[in-house]
């Protein structure tokens, strides 16, 4: 085993990482001097687990276990120097001493000898070896996630280690690339940091206002001769919002030693009632690393344009996890983080953003409550972990995953009406989008996302299927892993089944041979069309060939049905254009709206877009004053489309590194 | 509303108090400078929560609320100051927007008015009415128990708040009658405090030793003139665990600048290299004070101090929750409970520390997992819901603990053979009594327990479900009340049916004619007998006249049958003597055991005292060097055995306030 070379990791229970830091994402949002958390279960950390591995060490070696954790490590060994640290029988707790033998059995010469446990201080270096050595490390921390780091040469910290919380069998540690270093404390994200000095300063109304090049995600620093204290900093999305002291999002005192502010979303910054003079003031942008893979390059000067600004919003979006938007919410939405995996698979290709947001919407065991509140979010979580392993290959993902997609499905399985439709539980919210659209009784949109997601179950155990036979092909034929196998394949078979069956119920409920379209909902009897429920009958292959014809006919091209006004659902409205190849249609849109935006000087996209709107106006959202996004990920969907639909055009060159 | 009256508490979601403080508590047992948390599943509290109340106000009124929390306040009522705050509407959660306004209808003289929502940030004095005031106070906290404190003369926080999760229906805030003042923070205990000088100070190879007057859990405080830094002190419960710097349990570092050690059990402190001039130290004891309501009195001096030692044993091992021991393991047991519960009742009767403790062991729903990994001890926890409702009539417990009742029946009731017999799960750990007992396949003794938790649900359904019927009298009957309490009389139904299965099963396979006693198990075909299931057959009813009879003859009064070791079956050794009317049998073992462990010079009750151990041996246990607990709760029966069966003899006085 040459060890030499392996990453050493800090590690923790799998999936907490995660939590923990999704709730620290999931409460960091204020708004005028005002916390406001997000408003759905936030599924806790464990505070008490432990991390076992059993070593054949050839020879003696040595390891530290550095944590900030309450603990301590116990090695069991044969007995080997009498004198190297005290011998420790266990107390009271028979149990714990019963399974920390277990699997142990300690050969020397020719007599098994009893282990001979010891327990070590974090911190302490260790000896042990040569022989068997089952070590075990206990952490304990209740005010952050309990992590260890084992630095040694043999003995070291990565997956490799089992993680066991006392509730489960043990699983696979979990690690994360940015936390190998034995100084790092994972319950601390260690941002990369970028200087920006303001691109214009200018007086205005006896302060001082700056803007910087572009929309940042930074501390404000300031600098002054006569210090900062007494002194206010209002940040903006936009010049209005920073001049306006009353509704501005974010407004920091710096602090007194360094003159540094909480970090925010911020393009101008205004201090007022300061001189400019002796006053410097920079920005400090501090950004998780996920470098853009993919290269976008046309004649078009406009197209290349809203190219740049999409990646450049969508990179400032995407941090320790995919948020909606850097200013608000700077929450996990599922439905959001659906679109922005589709993004990324063609623009950074990181993978591992993709699996800290699954994993951090996900939450634990047992599903009790939809995720984010919404019942549509908790499909696109399973059509999330297909669009992932697809784009990647990711079948690790989703075998560690799986058994979470189907306690999700056996949620939604408990939610349905006769039928076989899903119509959530009582006060559930079933969102679709900001439309007007019947919702009484079964949702058309909801089940055809229903239906996508039996086939993603299909898909996923048949893939889990295939690759472990793949996997145990020449390793002999154990029956359980056929068990395993042939119980997949089964499951495989039965969401299937359960796919036709939705999809002959949705066809015989909804749609509407008359119109030519699938209506909302069958319950008032008012047969009303929308273009949500029929845009994902053409996404996810639920409407026939005849099926489609009728639908661009009748909803997709005829403007008698309502247009779909929001950024995030005309993304998929222009993947089903595209998908059907009207590929003008999608382009003259993306240069029309994107290039709307840009024509109003915006350096990142927006949450909404209404060409009608001018003025301070433009700003507002939801009926508040500076309310709308400026940096909002869902309206990077001009990556996803360019490089899906024109990938092969003349004078474009899409590559990927 | 007299509302002037009326206390202000701190409020929380309920139970996540004594989650988050038992954690604390089980985390910090600390042996030779390592942390030994405890290992077992430790549930976390919930980090988002939001607190709720609808007001109707007669006239104007004002409220603050206080929290370490990020959130606001949100207040509803219908448009009264054009001026007052910043009307919000809600951002893109539709979801809680709709709750919130949920039963909230604003008539402001004939029109129905639109309530209007404004958001405060905490710590800001909000004036509202009057008319009806919807308040909802949202709250997150990652690194401890979010909590809330509301001060106003008609808006004020109690336990008259509804709390929220986000995932469960609302539920009565949590509260604590200790916590009641604006500036506390419910994550921080408030220990009262008591200072001891010590009775001798004494120079030991070239260091200082200091006696105090009985064994406390302080804080030891060193002055000196030349500073404390480079001293460590080493407390020992025993003078000879204090000198024995290798295997002493607890040594510190006093802090420099307050020169204080953090709190740990301490009846002797040794300062080594230290001479006693200019040396000052004390100890503040640091405890929860729940007063001793009861008083002993006889002409017999032994029995006086056996009393009194007893007494002061059990109030240092009653803090916030039960515990075992002061020194070790400072966790919190459920066997252990049970029994300080049944002390409680006679000593100082406070029901608190009782629920706390209660709430603190059972955790959340779903169970996953036994209490302290034991089954016995999952038992135990219903059996002590019992002795705590039926010692002080607290039906109010009963009925919110209730459902935590069922779903541990419940989890219990998968883990059955076919006999009906509790087997557990593989790898559970039955533990009894630490004896020699044999365990293979259904434990006599297990049974026995489970049994008379059958009994103890039976008693809480039929106790609720009269009770019920008691506070709808005169109310009307509404049909769903019916319901209930004709439920709650199925299930007390049920539960008796099962516990007569039971008891005949229990009759058919563990009852052995031949020996006229019950053996542990019959698997091995040995008919071995041991004291424990027949013990727990009197003390539970299970076993009839006839049988008591035989069981006092083979098994209690008979030599042959193992003696009980352990002072914690000896608990229920002697009671079952004490209800069988052997109480020259008892009050022999009394003066012998507990006043053999005053011989020794106790000033607390030990874990576990033979006689036959002299010296510094006696300080040992579980093969560790001073591993025994000199201060142990179990060890207070005599408060029990004295108060239940001795209450009335003469020249005795046992007078409870």
């Amino acid at each position: 085993m040459d060890s030499f070379n392996r990453e050493r990791y800090w590690i923790w229970y799998p999936g907490d990482f995660e939590l923990y830091h999704a709730m620290k994402q999931n409460f960091s949002r204020v708004e005028r001097g005002m916390g406001w958390p997000a408003f759905w279960k936030s599924e806790g950390f464990r505070n008490r687990v432990a991390f076992r591995r059993t070593y054949e060490l050839k020879e003696e070696t040595s390891f530290l276990v550095s944590s900030k954790a309450v603990g301590f490590v116990l090695v069991e060994e044969a007995q080997r120097h009498p004198d190297a640290g005290t011998d420790v029988t266990f107390g009271d707790p028979g149990a714990d001493v019963a399974s920390e033998n277990a699997g142990l059995d300690c050969v020397q010469g020719d007599a098994v000898r009893e282990p001979v446990q010891k327990k070590y201080p974090f911190g302490q270096r260790i000896v042990c070896g040569p022989g068997t050595v089952r070590i075990s490390v206990h952490a304990a921390r209740i005010e952050a996630l309990p992590s260890i780091y084992i630095e040694g040469t043999e003995i070291f910290s990565d997956s490799g280690w089992m993680a066991e919380d006392y509730d489960r069998p043990p699983v696979s540690a979990g690690t994360c690339k940015y936390f190998t270093k034995p100084e790092q404390d994972p319950s601390v994200w260690d941002y990369t940091e970028k200087e920006y000095q303001p691109v214009c300063v200018e007086e205005v109304g006896g302060g001082v206002l700056c803007e910087f090049e572009t929309e940042l995600t930074a501390q404000i620093v300031i600098e002054r001769d006569a210090g900062v204290q007494g002194l206010r900093v209002y940040c903006g999305e936009s010049r209005s919002e920073a001049l306006d002291g009353k509704n501005c999002y974010y407004s920091w005192q710096p602090d007194a030693d360094t003159g540094r502010c909480p970090r925010c979303a911020v393009r101008y910054a205004y201090i007022p009632g300061c001189p400019a003079d002796g006053l410097r003031i920079k920005a400090i942008h501090q950004y998780v690393d996920i470098p853009i893979r993919a290269s976008f390059s046309c004649g078009d000067e406009l197209l290349k344009r809203i190219w740049d600004t999409a990646a450049h919003t969508f990179q400032l979006c995407s941090g320790i996890f995919f948020i909606d938007g850097i200013k608000r919410d700077k929450w996990i939405w599922s439905g959001d983080a659906y679109q922005s995996i589709l993004v990324n698979q063609y623009l950074m290709r990181d993978p591992d953003i993709d699996r800290r947001t699954l994993l951090a919407l996900r939450g634990n065991d047992p599903m009790t409550t939809h995720i984010n509140t919404i019942v549509d979010y908790s499909l696109f979580w399973i059509l999330s972990v297909r669009a992932h392993c697809e784009a990647y290959g990711d079948t690790e993902f989703l075998r560690d995953i799986y058994p979470k997609m189907v306690s999700l499905m056996e949620f939604c399985g408990e939610q349905l009406d006769d039928r076989g439709f899903l119509i959530g539980r009582e006060k559930d919210w079933i969102y679709i989008d900001w439309a007007d659209m019947e919702k009484e009784g079964p949702v058309c949109a909801l089940q055809m996302l229903f239906a996508a997601c039996y086939d993603a179950m299909a898909w996923a155990a048949e893939t889990l299927g295939s690759n472990k036979a793949t996997d145990t092909a020449g390793k002999g034929t154990e029956e359980a892993e056929h068990d395993t196998d042939s119980s997949l394949q089964n499951f495989a078979a039965r969401y299937r089944e359960h796919y036709e069956n939705l999809v002959r119920a949705i066809n015989t409920c909804f749609w509407d041979e008359a119109q030519g379209a699938y209506i909302d909902s069958f319950v008032s009897g008012n047969a009303h069309v929308t273009r949500h429920a029929n845009i994902f009958a053409i996404r996810y292959g639920i409407a026939d060939r005849l099926q489609q014809e009728k639908i661009v006919a009748n909803v997709l091209k005829n403007d008698r049905v309502p247009a779909i006004t929001t950024p995030y659902f005309k993304f998929y409205e222009l993947d089903v254009l595209g998908m059907l190849g009207y590929l003008d249609d999608v382009m003259e849109t993306i240069r029309s709206y994107w290039g709307g935006m840009l024509e109003r000087g915006a350096v990142t996209f927006w949450e909404e877009y209404d060409p009608e709107v001018v003025g301070e106006a433009q700003y507002d959202m939801y009926g508040d004053r500076f309310g709308k996004s400026l940096c909002h990920a869902w309206a990077a969907s001009p990556i996803y489309l360019l490089s899906k639909y024109f990938r092969c055009f003349e004078d474009f060159e899409i590559t990927v590194r």
